[in-house]
């Protein structure tokens, strides 16, 4: 197997920035696991860089037409964008996804209102990928899912789940207006997630980690819901992580589907 | 306010090692929110390193017998544990607490099992915390509760919830035998959580991050829960972040209170 070279590290290493990324169209996964679902994907992988040991126990990548160069563990930290860097490191095209607001009808789909953190957005793909919701909306300031630390996150939930970044006022409006789907937002004042009855299609907002969400689009919402505290200690602080908010959420609306 | 001297960093800078915050039983806190709880807690502080703004707008400092010193971002970013250092870091004294299994009695408490990651405990603690479980155990191999990536996530939840590290098999065969309380576990494949029938107080068992629950443990076990997924696509390769998978089963838990 080719040893990446020096020049070759020095470009790929200009991946790290998202400038680069954006112009090349091209985003970095890292790690096994991702990598191993990459593989099992549809999508374009212009180079993998690996360690020896990797590319002995990969089989499927001689089937691949994809640059393959093996690397030592110094030359993957100077590529890695994670503080523990991988064994393996992919390179491979962002897919031309079209949305198609049609698609939404009869579904429940998640709508993220400038979620920030990378670990946030990641786990809440992944999130949506167990319980089988295939959209993501994300506002425009939202943290980009194409940042590596969210593709490691999701864990390869993002090579699943459609994620599109919209106008949330107006993308909001023609759901509801169109489609006539309900929506729902996470609130820390609303109506008790445990007891309301909750469709199988509709829309739910999740906001900002800090902030919440939006003024704006508050007033679009049909229903505020709210996760309530068992914590009966007056001192607390309420606060609950928005991944896990979602979690919740999620799981109080599929499971009136069991039945 | 005095500013913080080149000696005094480098004292301080030392406590970034566990070895030597074990020796003094020392603690770092670091951020706002988990400082500002902090202060509001029963515990013995030592020290705060803060900048010129954070200590001019927190009054409650002047009333604690607490070293406080001034600081600029360089000497703060010297001291962070964190890579985006934070406006003010405090070094506390670690609380002795006493492990008394009868106060489990009654209760729903969670049992860790070899959990790795700082972030999934941390985060596990907030939600401890915010479903009234009082009492997490964790086995000697998890990772530290102080380990100051774990109290960041728990955003000051570990401030309320008492973390105990056992020997998790002399443990839950105590709390089986001499409280009589049921010991869960969630595995992958077991009964499905939301349609059994779950007590409020009992033993909740959550596994490592990749090989689940130990072996050894498994014979203790009452009853094997799991989350069921609702995603139909075959080819997804199952996998609930195990700070994701402890916040729906308290979840389920918990509502069952409600009624």
């Amino acid at each position: 197997m080719p040893k990446i070279s020096k020049n070759r590290i020095k470009q790929l290493v200009a991946f790290k920035q998202k400038k680069i990324r954006d112009e090349k169209n091209i985003f970095i996964a890292e790690g096994e696991k991702i990598v191993s679902e990459l593989l099992n994907a549809n999508l374009q992988i212009i180079s993998i860089v690996a360690t020896k040991d990797w590319i002995e126990s990969e089989s499927r990548i001689s089937h691949k037409p994809v640059e393959l160069l093996e690397a030592n563990s110094e030359e993957l930290k100077r590529l890695s964008c994670m503080t523990t860097p991988n064994k393996v490191i992919a390179y491979a095209e962002i897919p031309e996804l079209l949305f198609d607001i049609t698609k939404l009808d009869n579904k429940l789909t998640l709508v993220l209102d400038e979620i920030q953190d990378p670990g946030n957005l990641g786990t809440i793909i992944r999130i949506s990928d167990w319980f089988g919701i295939e959209y993501v909306i994300c506002s425009e300031n939202s943290v980009e899912l194409y940042n590596p630390k969210v593709l490691q996150s999701t864990m390869g939930a993002f090579l699943r789940v459609k994620v599109f970044y919209l106008n949330l006022d107006e993308f909001l409006r023609e759901a509801k207006n169109k489609l006539k789907l309900p929506i729902f937002g996470a609130f820390l004042k609303g109506k008790n997630v445990y007891t309301t009855s909750l469709p199988s299609s509709g829309i739910i907002i999740l906001g900002n980690e800090s902030k919440g969400i939006s003024k704006s689009i508050e007033s679009i919402i049909d229903e505020k819901l709210t996760i309530p505290s068992f914590n009966l200690n007056p001192e607390r602080i309420d606060s609950l992580n928005v991944s896990v908010a979602t979690a919740i959420i999620c799981s109080e609306f599929k499971r009136y589907t069991l039945k």
